[in-house]
């Protein structure tokens, strides 16, 4: 037996989201198939994120156990070959049987990308979510900080989930303006670069240990909220403190929604998540 | 009686070329039936450049005489408001009487993409044209200065068109690579920018007075020949002097070319053709 991970990259699009659901073309079943196909039995996929529909990955962490000897090099060309073009394999891992995707993530980057422009240019029309007017970044970034930090996230969490916890830990929210090229980074964007001083985009950047259900685009929708004049930078911490969703704002569009990485502390991938600057 | 000039952008994939056809999809159609929508009156649209079925434009022009006498103000939220979301308006302006969009066009700037990465990202797949190798860029490069300047360009014309005369004068052909970010820039590219230093994305950037059919794809798949390879540089002038378009390398995909910039002699739009650095 061998424990394979996948790291993976998909276009939300045309998926009901990551895990698999009766009648629906989610990525789990799309790459589950693949794997089944490759390998001549079915495999169970695992996710370090599961995905909503719509919302797109540009570092999606998968792993799955198997009888099969393939070296991870073939696996990566016989998947790429396999699967269809909104979905690739990035990355192809053996790891310790031990690990799993969902269970051992330590730190998840998630990328929020509104558009500000006056025209929503074709291009862009499945990757950003569009913003009816320009936003206003600086008391986004106010309103930001009142969630870095460890709170009970109840407010940002869609009604209807079951949970432990809504406690989780965010290290990083970052809000910044920037001109286009940056959608598909798959590593936190540093805000301070110089080209990022303009433009129509606008990004955020949450790095938690872990997420509530629609809890980035709860924030999203609230901080847009924030962007576009109609509640003050302070609002935020009253909505945090009320422990109630219906205080945020809306769930903002899938498609702004990008899961970027997701961090390990046994398997090094780049620095381990403490280390990270914050 | 007005004259209105349009700038347009578009995503190709689903349009079957600008030019209207029996049964199939085109940008001019569809833009012109939005017009006959809003103006009461049936027009015909005149374009800078009549692109290709899956060919995308960023920055076309054209124009249309009505008696309509709606501002352009009104227009550009009214055609944005009824057209697809696969072309958007970029801007409408009243033009003189005499201007014709496709006889007036004096400079005509393409784009052509490559991506050279080991992976085609999902969200790059309708923009770019997969290599299918690492291009070298320097003897492309090499290869391009072959066919700057004025030449008959009949190695490059896809058989089955018919034009007066196959001469026409190249006054830049850049190739570089690139990161990406860069697809959608509205302006030429410059290859000294430090960003484009490295990255998995070949440019290639034509500015001419006037394409051949199929042109730029021919020159592009010629090029590719050269950077994978296939061919030295020096194969190109060969080419070129044969006048024999089985000569050439393939067609390259529609999905890497774009048509960035129309220059117009009379009516301003930043620097005047002549003065663009050659």
């Amino acid at each position: 037996m061998r424990n394979v991970r996948l790291t993976l990259c998909y276009e939300g699009t045309d998926f009901a989201g990551w895990q698999r659901q009766p009648g629906k073309r989610t990525v789990q079943e799309v790459v589950e198939l693949a794997l089944a196909q490759l390998l001549g039995e079915r495999v169970r996929l695992l996710a370090g994120g599961r995905t909503d529909a719509g919302v797109h990955a540009l570092g999606q962490v998968a792993n799955f156990r198997t009888h099969s000897n393939r070296s991870p090099e073939i696996l990566f060309r016989a998947l790429n070959a396999t699967l269809p073009p909104d979905v690739r394999v990035l990355q192809v891992d053996e790891v310790p049987l031990a690990f799993h995707a969902t269970y051992d993530a330590r730190q998840k980057l998630y990328r929020y990308v509104f558009h500000d422009g006056s025209v929503t240019y074709p291009w862009l029309r499945r990757f950003v979510a569009q913003a009816r007017q320009r936003l206003d970044v600086e008391p986004m970034s106010e309103g930001a900080r009142w969630l870095c930090g460890t709170h009970d996230f109840s407010s940002f969490e869609t009604f209807g989930a079951q949970r432990a916890s809504s406690v989780r830990t965010i290290r990083r929210l970052a809000v910044f303006r920037s001109r286009y090229g940056l959608l598909w980074e798959r590593e936190p964007l540093d805000e301070k670069t110089e080209a990022r001083a303009d433009g129509d985009f606008v990004y955020l950047e949450v790095m938690a240990d872990g997420f509530l259900y629609n809890m980035v685009r709860a924030i999203a929708g609230t901080l847009y909220n924030v962007g576009r004049g109609f509640w003050p930078p302070s609002v935020v911490r009253e909505i945090l403190e009320a422990k109630d969703r219906r205080r945020a704002g809306p769930t903002a569009p899938a498609c702004g929604l990008y899961l970027v990485k997701v961090w390990y502390e046994d398997l090094s991938d780049g620095a381990p998540p403490l280390d990270f600057p914050t």
